[in-house]
């Protein structure tokens, strides 16, 4: 009888670091040594978590990892929140990783489709952030992770600094479970302001080259904002903001809902929703919320991650923002994905196409982008069970008449214009996932958010209450009736939508006492960067790219 | 214009250290100082984390905060998830704290009712786990906090041990948000075996006089499993897990799910099953899991938290346990609760009520008992997006036959022998939980699990697949027939249920191909805790009250 080996992992991470034990110093590996740490370190096969967040980059170690020599490293299966660098994609072009588990793939959208018709990468599967981490303590978890700090001391402790994002989660999950995690950084401090990171948890620290690369991913110029969205935004605040009384939310990406943040000390203030509406966020420091923020509108904000610029903003509004004793903000994705999920009442956000189910996607053909964060707020929170005003409201309006126990549920809205870029429009008979679904041998079309879980459409022409739809037919004409002179809009049976709105189920902006005469720039607290930048006192400090005056 | 401050929270950190000055030596506070610690740092209304978790209680802490001058601490706002210590409750009863946020109350469920009868405090939600933890970061953020951890060093850096649990979320939400963090330590040593608390985050360290108390809540005498347990778990193995494939799976607490896990390497082996289902856990280290390990069935083991006796089993065995550098294992409930409501494929568990449209409640009159990570973990994941075979099932299931979008859907099976302690009947017409919502002014009947989300009912009659039933009127015939001679199986309407049995929705052991005679204690890999110990070879150290050899 053989006695059975427990500590195989053990020793095989022991024996990856005998293999680089000639390259460290302590933890610390000279940046000119990091592809040889890669190639002694890594192993075929391995599951690799390379740090790629929706700002923060390990760019370095993206880099490096595409410069090892693809007869000794190849087959990885990578595994990690964001598709942003072309080096991404380069792994699997060189043939150094084989297979992908991910959640979003934005700007890499569409070059990982072909390279994944192309035969160059195999999926596992397209999560949703917080699912993904779940999975890196259950099935999935990484075997070496590549993460980016901000700092390290001599001892090898991380500080991440407002980027905080996904290093806790993925390291965690690295270093317990006898990986190797190893660490690009921006500076090596004697002290660090303080310490995000034990430095227990990490294996070795590589100090690289240039500062490691973050993405103003929800910075949104005030100067594009149309009159369109400034019109769905009073439409959101009147129609459903102030009815159910949402005080705890989560904004998406985008213009549309960066209207809203613009039109809280104006538009709200002239309702007298001061201090009755948004009060707590789930939200990444947007720039387009300092106005609401020195109005005095916002008790808390938790944040998934940093924002480039907002630095400074966030240090000097402890208050509002989580912030550690160094006085830096202290960001942390996989917390607010579950705050956002759990302690939210509202998600509202954008989409790019909407079926006649309210089935909702960004697939769009030739690209496959992933979900974000949005699967996990823009579903009902089934395991909640505390209340709240807004919660019970949609409960009651979802269950009403229904012999069913009473439940609370969540808003999830879904604000689009009806015709998007180009032309094309927002609603459609079959989402564009279904085809792509097809093409990359998905077993199931990729959609962001679920019909029955959405319980508002909001578009230029009005707000579908899905909540009080009681029949499929009610829901799809509920739609076609705010789907405008798209296609699916104009297919509305005429005397349906008449009487849904008889019933309050679909409400245009006056039915809510809305003066579209009014919805005009003006209303906007920030017509600018540059009024951005003023509102904060010039704390904010935006991207280059921002500059415009 | 007056300028408004936007540190004032930073500032009242401040004060209240200011006043706790002279009785800290750097981080550290002598125990016959705690008392003086909590009165100078503690004000009245303040939102107090009070760390009381499913094992590890910060029991210390809880003594001293009971001792504290009413007239200078008073009107608490406690937010915790566990109410298991007497001190939990006292804090009320004298008049220090006057409301309660929290998730689970176990043996303390009849005198919180009692309490809250008395008008001695109010409650404001019962959550489950990551709800509770996600509103730390949004609406219920502690102002100051007492955990408990293992050891500290001079500097204060905290070590947890296998006890984790929900230390690092609690101190995470305090101390970036300007809190004050007080930790209890069993011992302060010159170097800590890992950090898991980093110094930076913590006011304060206390050498308490005993060691922090750990209830050893997930063991289970395998002397005390019935052989009609045993028969139940034939059928979960054979019915559920065989037919669904289920690999990735959080088992809840109790003798019900015990006997599964000691069935694993004799029934399930024998039906050539090892390798096909049961791989990834999330779970506590059950002692019940121990000959299925040894069997070589599972692969990974996440867990919430430790299990007392079992700190020698899972530091020997790192390849299946979460496990730090150190070699001693790390729990964290946040991220264990989201493994287990994202990336496992199934939640069992046992209940007390369940009604005739298969909502599930633990709640009975006279007790409030609260949920735990149930909820969670027995919902369906709607943001999940990942698919694997039991999901897609689970959810080809559920949409046979409706016109609707393809979607998986978890498996969450409630364990119920029909009738329970005192032949009081698990099915009942109307669950307790409307009674006692009533009675405690509740908006909702505290259901732990909702009919919804349920996929299958399993009593020693059946199994009852609800996902295959198309009406509300199929739904109850399938409970009526799995319900035994309860009230509610009597009143079964025979036809329908033959006809259910006829199309699979109900299956009984002999449609399953299950011998009962062969459902005896026999098949149990462990009938005794000594046997346990035997199974672990002599690692597992069972405490004191399970010792019966």
């Amino acid at each position: 009888m053989t006695v059975r080996q427990w500590n195989t992992q053990a020793q095989n991470r022991a024996a990856r670091r005998e293999r680089a034990a000639a390259l460290a110093r302590g933890r610390h590996v000279a940046s000119a040594d990091a592809r040889a740490l890669l190639e002694a370190v890594l192993e075929p096969g391995d599951r690799v978590c390379l740090e790629g967040n929706n700002q923060k980059q390990a760019d370095f170690l993206a880099k490096t990892l595409v410069s090892v020599d693809p007869a000794r490293v190849h087959d990885l299966h990578m595994v990690q929140s964001v598709l942003a660098l072309p080096e991404h994609l380069e792994v699997f072009e060189r043939g150094i990783a084989r297979k992908l588990d991910f959640s979003f793939s934005g700007p890499q959208g569409a070059r990982l489709a072909r390279l994944l018709g192309a035969g160059k990468l195999t999926i596992g599967a397209i999560h949703t952030y917080l699912e993904l981490f779940g999975r890196y303590f259950t099935d999935l978890t990484p075997k070496v992770s590549l993460v980016a700090a901000q700092a390290a001391d001599a001892a090898g402790n991380l500080y991440t600094g407002p980027n905080t994002e996904d290093t806790p989660v993925i390291v965690e999950a690295t270093a317990f479970r006898q990986g190797i995690v190893i660490a690009q950084v921006n500076e090596i401090v004697d002290r660090l302001p303080r310490v995000d990171i034990p430095a227990d948890w990490v294996d070795y620290v590589i100090l690289a080259p240039t500062p490691n690369y973050i993405e103003p991913l929800f910075t949104r110029d005030p100067a594009q904002i149309s009159e369109v969205q400034v019109l769905m935004a009073m439409m959101a605040i009147k129609g459903i903001y102030a009815e159910y009384e949402v005080n705890r939310l989560n904004h998406g990406i985008g213009f549309d809902t960066a209207a809203i943040e613009l039109l809280l000390p104006t538009y709200a203030e002239s309702l007298g929703l001061k201090g009755r509406i948004c009060r707590h966020w789930a939200l990444n420091p947007h720039p387009a919320l300092i106005p609401a923020i020195e109005a005095g509108w916002v008790e808390s904000v938790h944040s998934f991650g940093g924002e480039l610029g907002m630095e400074a903003y966030t240090a000097a509004r402890p208050d509002v923002f989580f912030t550690g004793a160094d006085g830096s903000m202290r960001s942390n994705r996989a917390l607010c994905q579950a705050a956002g999920h759990y302690a939210c009442d509202m998600f509202i956000g954008s989409t790019l196409q909407i079926d006649l189910a309210g089935n909702s996607s960004t697939a769009t053909l030739g690209r496959i982008t992933g979900f974000g964060g949005a699967p996990n707020m823009g579903a009902d929170a089934r395991g909640r069970r505390h209340a709240s005003p807004a919660w019970l409201k949609a409960g009651r309006e979802a269950r009403a008449g229904r012999n069913t126990i009473p439940r609370g549920q969540k808003l999830v809205v879904q604000m689009v214009e009806t015709f998007r870029e180009h032309m094309a429009p927002a609603f459609v008979d079959t989402l564009d996932a279904w085809e792509l679904a097809e093409q990359a041998g998905m077993p199931l079309p990729p959609v962001m958010i679920y019909g029955e879980d959405v319980s508002h459409i909001l578009t230029e022409e009005g707000i579908a209450n899905l909540l009080l739809c009681r029949t499929d037919e009610e829901r799809e004409q509920a739609i076609r009736g705010v789907a405008g002179y798209t296609p699916v809009g104009l297919g509305r049976d005429k005397r349906m939508v008449e009487n849904l709105r008889d019933r309050g189920v679909i409400r245009r902006a006056e039915d809510l006492g809305i003066d579209k005469r009014l919805a005009t720039r003006d209303l906007l607290a920030a017509r600018s960067m540059k009024d951005l930048v003023r509102a904060s006192g010039g704390l904010y400090d935006p991207p280059k790219r921002f500059r415009n005056w």
